[in-house]
């Protein structure tokens, strides 16, 4: 099946050369694939090749867009012709089937949720965020993703097991995990704890079809794996992905530290390389297909900020994959099934 | 100043064992300290001197506790004369100034609300927990303290501020931190994150006299040790204490695999011993003076249930450093000040 991807050209740390590099490998090796670069035409020219992969791509001209570090809601205000903005337009007006961008996060969510449509049913959209997992723990995958970790603070028990949908059909789908194991980030196993909103999420997750809920997970299990989706707050999911961030800044430090430190030291780093190795690659985002924007009707894939021709590559391939797969409509199919089933629930009398 | 100590007997992994030799370890570096061991006599006899301390010490005996992983609501309704129970009762009754647990940490928790009185002008308590932090990070004391990690789903602005007044006052004068720095955990720097209540949070905070108010600190500051006192409502704070705990277990499963897997890894590690034990002991809660819970008119003082001789009675140490240093009587100063400050924006109208 054909597949048209809109990218911003101009987001990401190494845009737009890597942007484009790992576009242009996407097209290599997907021959259904049209790519849409969106961004400043002089910019993107000079790394397109002369005569290679003709006709299988277009570019879109804008001389605005949104810095890496800029202040998301400000930047788009100031910069109506903003790539990532022209992004959004472009799969809205049906020009294109998903967006990927490995630019600012914030600009990216406030993007689609200024142009995009929301899947029918849905209330809130959701950032998801794959995150590595101990390969030590029986049944973890290596990979997990915990969502939201976006700019919803307090959730409904509705919108929370909506999450848990929105995240199935990505892990099941995209990331291959068959009949991926749901966890609700909780402070206890048992399933009166946290407070009403969350007690009740347990009930309606206990009963969902489709849904492989495994019951409440604590802090604890969340570097372990044992979910395969933590669905929380967008609040709680910040906080806890950024943790993960900061533990291995600090494991980091010390490392260097060490190596500086002592020469038994540094030998011994030196001989556990292979092994240390291993643990970057597998910590590293590259590896990992970015983080989807769910409960649009159209998918936006959020690569890493640092990605590069390679990373940004497999992010695109993930995407495609995703549209033949029809995510979005699978997604809006099973949340409408819910939403009749708890019809008298959701309604305020 | 002659300061009489509460201790639980029967609370810990080790108990009475450890718990008396702590005990006992305490009286003989602190002349002027008393303890009243509460528990079952016939367990704790065979722990105490023959000769050595006599009247430095006390038995009161209950032959009902609570265990470690009894569910701590059922376990207290169906023991009422639980040895936790019985230590704060005596506290209560002006027999003893302040009660040390390694037990049930829940138990701790209700039986401290169940019987002790809380500090006029504070309406939620506080546990509060310490956690090793990187030295890399400047101005990071090693250690930092999280609350709260209890029983509070969600926080009023008020309740935040009253618990940052709690824990300047222990970090600055058991912890020995001058002007602990205090960090409120949101999604964001921007004063203008985390919605009403965290907003609210700020802006008093900035005003607060005696809290040295560094901002918002965000998740991956948790690890650094940015902040002396990270201040956030219970739930949250179960999950980040949770997950700490988690993130040990997985890097103490990968070594483990490491040693057993390949010989130039077990070497390797092997020269790094020594820098792993000193990791070890800055992750070792033996180290640390185990976790107030804060807001009663007595101290309560959560020794880690893990804890040997030496833990505990580091625990004993820093609790009669805070009863001569009157914790609870400066923190209800300071909130009393605060709250009269703030009279206005707490009254609904």
């Amino acid at each position: 099946m054909q597949v048209k991807i809109v990218v911003d050209a101009m987001g990401g740390d190494q845009a737009p050369g890597e942007i484009i590099a790992g576009s242009l490998l996407a097209l290599q090796s997907d021959p259904k694939l049209h790519i849409i670069f969106v961004g400043d035409e002089h910019k993107i020219q000079p790394f397109l090749p002369k005569y290679d992969l003709a006709g299988r791509y277009d570019i879109v001209h804008t001389s605005q867009w949104v810095t890496m570090d800029a202040s998301p809601k400000k930047a788009l205000l100031e910069n109506p012709e903003a790539s990532i903005l022209k992004c959004m337009s472009l799969v809205n007006e049906g020009l294109g089937d998903a967006v990927v961008s490995a630019g600012n996060t914030g600009a990216s969510v406030l993007a689609a949720a200024q142009v995009l449509p929301m899947i029918p049913g849905i209330e809130r959209s959701a950032l998801a965020a794959a995150y590595p997992t101990s390969k030590f723990t029986p049944g973890s995958h290596g990979v997990a993703l915990l969502l939201d970790v976006g700019a919803t603070l307090h959730c409904s028990a509705k919108q929370l097991v909506h999450f848990a949908y929105m995240g199935t059909y990505y892990m099941s789908h995209v990331m291959g995990i068959p009949e991926p194991r749901v966890g609700l980030l909780n402070n206890g196993e048992e399933e009166t704890k946290g407070g009403e909103v969350l007690v009740t999420t347990h009930k309606y997750l206990r009963e969902a079809p489709g849904v492989n809920f495994i019951g409440n997970v604590e802090g604890k299990d969340i570097p372990k794996g044992l979910a395969d989706i933590i669905i929380t707050e967008g609040f709680v999911g910040n906080v806890v992905l950024k943790m993960l961030e900061g533990v291995a800044d600090v494991v980091k430090d010390m490392s260097k530290f060490a190596f500086s430190h002592k020469l038994s030291w540094k030998i011994g780093l030196a001989l556990l390389s292979s092994g240390v190795k291993r643990l970057k690659k597998k910590t590293d985002y590259s590896e990992y297909g970015g983080a989807p924007i769910l409960g649009f009707k159209k998918l936006v894939i959020k690569a890493h900020g640092r990605s590069n021709a390679k990373a940004f590559s497999n992010a695109i391939r993930i995407t495609a994959l995703s549209v033949r797969d029809n995510i979005t409509g699978q997604i809006g199919d099973s949340i409408e099934k819910f939403n009749r089933q708890h019809r008298m629930d959701f309604m305020e009398i």
